[in-house]
C-alpha cells in the first residue's frame, strides 16, 4: 500500500505520519520524486482502513494498494523515470548510452587501446573485467586487482565512466573508483551481494539471470532500493531455453515489459545474448527500436586471441562501423548520446 | 554436395547429368537462380569423388559439399534472396510487407470492415483465420468454408491478397483462391501437410513451432522444397520458454540467423509472440530493425468482443497510428513497402 | 458444470433431463462410471442456478461446478479409472502393460523376429512404426502400407496386439485390424486428427508434445473423448528444455499429476524421453514406482543397424534383462503384467 | 590428461613426477583411490607426447586423455565411488540417506520436535534452513545465528549430523559445528563461494542450479575438489521449463547420467522440485528405483503455518508413512539405510 502525499509537505510532518504507520506493525519505506513524496507500506496490508488513514492525515493526498510483490521499484509508487549518474553520464530519460569494452581486461596496452578506440567511435561508458566468473574453474578468471588498476588508468587516458563486475561483497573496497558496479546474471538471485551494493553509494548495472522471471529481475532490484540505493539499471542478456544456435535467447519483449512496470533504466547486452559475432548488429539495432536506455557491446583490439569471449566481440572496426549505424538510429528515436 | 553449372548450359545437358548422378543412387534436385543452375544430391555422398566428376563434365563450374541436412532452403545451394510472389505482392529482396487482420474471420460486415481499415492504413495483404486451432475443443474454431467465403469477398472488396490458415491436406481444394496458405506453428512438423503443400501450387507461409528449433523450421520447408514449390516464407512468433509474462518468448536473433542460412524471406509476428496488445508496437518496430522482410499483425474492430485472441489484437486507430510509425521505419531501412 | 444422478436411472429419464438441459443453449455429454452417470455441461455456465435445477430434477443426486477446461477426461467427473481394452489386453487400474517393439517396422523377418523374442521376454503388447514422423524430409519413413500388413503378420504369428502411429486422417482405413492407435508428440495438437480418431472405434495412444504443458495434454485428450471415444492412453514421453545431455528431459512429475486430475490410464516412454540407450532401464524402474500404468520401450534385433532411433533401442537380451527386473518390481506395487 | 600410477609408489616418487610436469607449464592434481593413484594436468595438453611420458617414468602404468572439461570429479580419473561421511552417516557406494527436516528453523520448539520426529521415522540426516535464499527482501529469511544454535541444539537431542544453507563465504566460521554445508541452486554458479567451501574442511551437498546442465553442476563440483575437498554431495532439485503445473520439473535422468559420468554420490530432492506435498511420495520412491543415493524431504509439524515452503512439506505423519515405504525399496534395491 502506498499513500502518495500533497506537494511540499515539511519533513517533520512526513517521518511523523511514518512513525504512525510503523506503531501499526509495518516498515515503510519513501520514494521521492519531482512532484511527490510516496510513503510506501511493507507487510500485510490487508486489514489497513485505507480511506481512514487518508482522511484522518492531512498530509496525504491519496492512498493505493500495490499488489505487485516488488514495491519501490514499481511505476505506480514512483511514476517518473529514474535517471542514473554514471560517473557524469545518465543513463534513462531520453538519453541512450553504449557500453563498450573487452570480456576481460588483459594488459594495460589491450585496456588502453580499447577505451581510447571506442571512446572515438562513440562509446560513452568503458567496460572490462577483473573479475570473471568462468563455468570451468580451469579458465582465465580475470586479473583481480591488477584488472581494476588498469580499468581505472584506462578511465583515466579517456575520460570515460568505468563499468566492471564484482563477484562477491568481500570485494567491494576495491570498487570505490568505479562508475557503476555490475552484477553478473549468475549473481542476480546472490541475495546478500544484492544487499551489500544497495548500502554502497555506487550505481548497479542489475543483469538478468537466464533462467528468471521478469519479476524475479524485479525483485532482486527491490533488494537494492529497499537498502537505499535507487541508481539501479537493469539488463536484459538473453535467457536459456532449448534453441541452441544462440548461446542464449534474447527476450526483446523484456524491455517494453519492464519499462511499464518499472522506473529504473533497462538497457540490452547482445554479446552475451547471441554469442555470436554477426548477430552483435542487427540485435543492437533492434534493441533501439525497442525501446532500451542503452547497449553493452563486447570489443576486443584482437578477438581471435581474446582469453574470453571472442567469437561474440566485435573487433574495433567493426564497433566503429556499428556505432556510425546506432547514432543515426538513437537520432531517429529522439533519444542523446553522451 | 551441389554442382554449380555454368551459365547458360542447355536444359538437355542438365538432365543428362542428373540422370548421370541418379544412376549412382542419389536423389537429386534443381535449385535454378538468375546466374546459376545447382544439382544438389540427397543421400550419403560420403564416398562420391567430387574432383573427378567436375573434371568429367564440362557443364560443371565447382563442386561443394554441404553438411547442413536441408539442401535446397540452403543460401550455400541458392545464394540469391527468393522473392514470393504473394497474389502480386512481392515478399523479400528489398520488400516489407506487413499482413493485418482479425484472427478469427467472424463475419461478412467485420472482415470488410477491417480488411478496408488495414488497407488504408498501409497494409499490403489481408490474413484472417477460417479454420482455428484450439487448444479446447469447446473454443470457437472458426467459420470454416464460409469463412474463406468472407476472406475472399474482402479481397475482391480491397484488392489485398489473402493469407489463412490450412489445418489438414483435405482442405486444400478450398484453398484455391488464397494468395498465401499459413502453416501454423502447430503443424510444423506435420509432415504429409508439408508435403501436400509442396505439391500445390501457392505460397507457403510456415510458422516456427513454439518449441523448435531453427534447424527444425529449416527442415520442414525444405519438406515443402522439396516437393517442387520454392515459395515459401518463414515466420518466427516466439518460442515457449519459462518466461511467463508474455505469452511466448519473441527470438528475434532468429531473423539474421535464417537469413544467414536461407535464402527465403522471414517475417515476424508480434501479436503471437506476446499476446498483449501493448508490446506488439515496440515489437514491431524491432523487427524492422533487425532485418526482417514483414510482419504479421493482429487486429480487429473491436477487440474486446473478438472471438479469439482479443487481448493481443490492436485496434484500427492503433494500427493506423502504428502503420504511420512503421513506414518511416521501412524507408530508414531502404525498404519499400507495398 | 456437472450433475450427477442417482442410480439406476432410465434412460429415457437422462434424456429428457438433457434435452431441458439443452434448450437452455449448453452441449451436455454424458459420462458413464460403475454407479453414477454424470450429465456435464459445456459452454459458459456462470449464470446457472444449479441448485435450483438438483432440486426441479429428482434424478439428480447433486451438482457440481467443475472449474477445469477439461470436462470429459476430468476425474471430477469420472471418479473411477478407466480401463482401456487394447485388443484384449487391460491397461490402466491395476494392470501395468509393456508394449515393445523396433521404432520402424523395416523387414517382415526383423518384425517377427523381434515380437517373438519379447513376447517371450514379457512384453504384452508390439509396437512398430509403419508411417514415421522424421524430421528431415530425406530420413527414412517407414514402409507405410507395407509396414501395416507386416505388424498385423507378427499379430497373428504371436497373438500380441499392435500399436502404431498414424500421422493423417486420410490413413484411418487402413488401421481397421490395428489395436492401439497412437498420435505422436508433434501431432498431439493435430486437432483434427484428435476429433477423427474420435469417432473411429479403437483406443488411441496420445503421446504428450514436447512444448505442452499437462493441461494441453488433458484438452487434447478431452477432443477425442469430446467426440464419443473414451478409450484414450496418455504417455508421458519428455519435454523438451535447456538440458541437451539427454534428446528430452522425461517429466515423471507429470504421471502423478496426471492420475490426479484424469481418470484415463498413463503410461511412460523412456526411449524417446532420454534418447539413450543405458538410460532406459533406470527410468523404467523410476516409471513403474511413480505409479505409471505401463512402459512403451524400444527395442531391436540390431540397434546398430536400425533404420530410425538405433542409439536408444534395446537389444533383445537387454529387454529380456530389463523385463526380468521389472516383473518384480511390478510384483513390489501390487500391480499385474498380463 | 591423466597418468595413473602402478601401486605402492612411494610419495616421494610421485612429487617428483609432478614436479616434471609442471615444469612444462601444467597444473596438476592427484585422485587417490584405494588402488591406484592418478595424476592429473590440466591445460592444453594437446602438445603433449603421452606415450613418451609413460616410457620413461616406471612409475606410471598408463595414460589416458580425458576430454570432458572436468577432471577431478570425472569417473575416468577415479572409477570407484566416492563415499562421503556425513558426520559419522555415510554416503554414496551401497548406501541410501534421507534428509528430513523443516524447510526453516523457526523455533527451538519447532526444530526439536521435528528432528524427534524424523528420526524416530527413520530419517538418518536432520536439514533445517537459518539462512534463506527469498525472492522478495520482504519474505522471512531466517533466524540466522540463532537458527544454526537451534540446529546444533537439535543435533545433541537427537545426535543426528545436520545439514544446513550458506548463502555466502563470510558466514563459514558459523558452519564448524554443521555437519555438511548446503550450497542452494541460486548459488551454484557463485564460484567465490565454491572455492571456499572447497578450502574447508566439511562436506558439501551442492544442488544442481534451476537452468544449469549437468556439465556445469559437475564443473561447479569440479571447484570444489580442485581445491581439495572430495567430499561432495550432488542433488537434483528440478530444473526450470515451460511446464506450469509443477514449481520445477524434477530431472530423473540426471541420476543415472550423473553417476556415469562422476565418482561422487548424487541425492534428489522432491520437496522443492514439485513444490506439492502429494508429489513428494510417488517423486520420492521414484529416486529410490532411479539409482539415486539419498533423499532430502521437507517436514514440518505445521505445513500450514510454515514460514516458508508449507505447501511443499510433509506433517511428521505423512513422512512417517512414507519411510515405512521407502524401507522396504531401500532394501529391494539392495541398499542400507543408517
Amino acid at each position: 500500500m502506498i499513500f502518495v502525499l500533497k506537494p511540499a509537505v515539511p519533513r517533520f510532518k512526513i517521518e511523523a505520519f511514518r512513525q504512525q504507520i510503523e506503531e501499526q506493525g509495518f516498515q515503510t519505506f519513501l520514494s521521492t520524486g519531482t512532484e511527490h513524496t510516496v510513503v510506501c507500506l511493507i507487510g500485510n496490508t490487508a486489514a489497513i482502513d485505507m480511506e481512514s488513514i487518508v482522511q484522518n492525515n492531512d498530509i496525504v493526498e491519496y492512498g493505493r494498494r500495490v499488489t505487485e510483490p516488488y514495491k519501490a521499484v514499481n511505476r505506480t509508487v514512483h511514476p517518473e523515470n529514474t535517471m542514473v549518474n554514471a560517473g557524469g553520464v545518465i543513463i534513462g530519460e531520453g538519453m541512450f548510452q553504449i557500453i563498450s569494452g573487452p570480456c576481460s581486461v588483459e594488459s594495460e596496452e589491450q585496456i588502453i587501446k580499447v577505451a581510447q578506440s571506442v571512446k572515438e567511435s562513440g562509446a560513452t561508458l568503458l567496460r572490462g573485467g577483473a573479475f570473471k566468473p568462468r563455468t570451468s574453474p580451469y579458465a582465465f578468471r580475470g586479473l583481480h586487482e591488477e584488472g581494476i588498476r588498469l580499468l581505472l588508468k584506462a578511465k583515466k587516458e579517456t575520460g570515460l565512466p568505468v563499468v566492471t563486475e564484482i563477484m562477491n561483497q568481500t570485494q567491494l573496497p576495491l570498487f570505490e573508483d568505479i562508475d557503476v558496479i555490475q552484477i553478473g546474471a549468475r549473481n542476480m538471485q546472490n541475495f546478500d551481494l544484492l544487499r551489500e551494493v544497495g548500502r554502497f553509494h555506487k550505481p548497479v548495472l542489475l543483469k538478468r539471470g537466464m533462467a528468471n522471471t521478469l519479476e524475479e529481475l524485479l525483485l532482486s532490484a527491490e533488494y537494492i532500493l529497499s537498502e537505499g540505493n535507487n541508481q539501479v539499471i537493469l539488463c536484459e542478456r538473453g535467457i536459456r531455453t532449448f534453441e541452441n544456435s544462440t548461446r542464449n535467447t534474447l527476450d526483446l519483449s523484456a524491455v517494453p515489459l519492464l519499462k511499464q512496470k518499472t522506473h529504473l533504466p533497462v538497457i540490452v547486452d547482445p554479446s552475451h545474448a547471441s554469442g555470436l559475432r554477426d548477430l552483435v548488429a542487427p540485435l543492437a539495432k533492434a534493441a533501439v527500436a525497442v525501446g532500451a536506455d542503452g547497449l553493452m557491446i563486447e570489443t576486443h583490439n584482437d578477438p581471435a586471441r581474446a582469453l574470453s569471449d571472442g567469437a561474440q566481440s566485435l573487433d574495433l572496426r567493426q564497433f566503429q562501423s556499428l556505432m556510425a549505424d546506432l547514432k543515426q538510429r538513437i537520432s531517429f528515436e529522439g533519444k542523446q548520446l553522451g
